[in-house]
């Protein structure tokens, strides 16, 4: 796998925050994780298992970042993380893993998703433990940072 | 899917601890998931994709306990949760999943797993995103608590 394996993931993001929050997030270069790492106060977590392949995806929002997304999907801002943040997080890393799932598929490359997993709590942090490759993605807005991070393992 | 389905997880999870910690755990009765909620500082994450089901498995656990089976295995305590106590932590929710899937297997109920993902931070707290029954198990040892959550849908 190598670094142009992550641009499915990062279109399909872009995507699924601008059609659904009108929201644009600026990428920064993604990267072989090393010294980077993905903290925020909710993330999305799915796994994906492929004929040949398995891995993970998980996204990380900043609450700033998930409760303005959230504001402008519903016209409402929630005052902190409640379960409907976590629903809508768990839904946008569904949809940002299935659109990247349809690129690649395209692409003979073919894996299914299990269902997602939504964890909250303040300033957490994720490991992806996978022999593969960790890559990783910031994105910056005016209301915070999230995080893309994949691995995939053969 | 209803509450016998969770032993195979349960007793892969006794089983794990017990045989890598020489550590042992008292469950408390699984319960369709309501208010009881997985509250803890580091859990393991896995998805699981079958050919008519998908699903997630988390194992949570609270620091100390986390600590004293990372003591039990190594012969050292660490201080805090560091990157080996996640290693650590990915490896034994990859066991259960394992072992459970060999159980199932035999069942007729078959599975492939994703990668696991391990997610650190004080105190989180953990959504499964899943259309199914989500089954909760508390284990209760002096060390802390541990939970194992459980949920598939077809």
């Amino acid at each position: 796998m190598n670094v142009q394996f992550i641009n499915p993931f990062l279109e399909s993001f872009l995507n699924v925050i601008n059609t659904m929050a009108t929201l644009q997030l600026t990428p920064s270069r993604p990267q072989i994780k090393l010294d980077e790492v993905a903290r925020g106060d909710v993330s999305g977590l799915i796994g994906m298992v492929g004929p040949q392949v398995k891995g993970s995806l998980s996204i990380t929002f900043e609450e700033q970042l998930a409760c303005k997304v959230m504001q402008n999907m519903l016209g409402e801002a929630p005052e902190e993380l409640n379960e409907e943040v976590t629903d809508m997080v768990g839904e946008i890393t569904n949809m940002v893993a299935g659109g990247a799932k349809k690129i690649l598929g395209e692409q003979g490359f073919e894996f299914d998703m299990a269902t997602p997993v939504v964890v909250a709590g303040k300033d957490h942090h994720i490991a992806h433990i996978c022999t593969g490759k960790k890559l990783i993605m910031p994105f910056n807005s005016i209301f915070g940072k999230a995080y893309i991070e994949i691995c995939f393992e053969k």
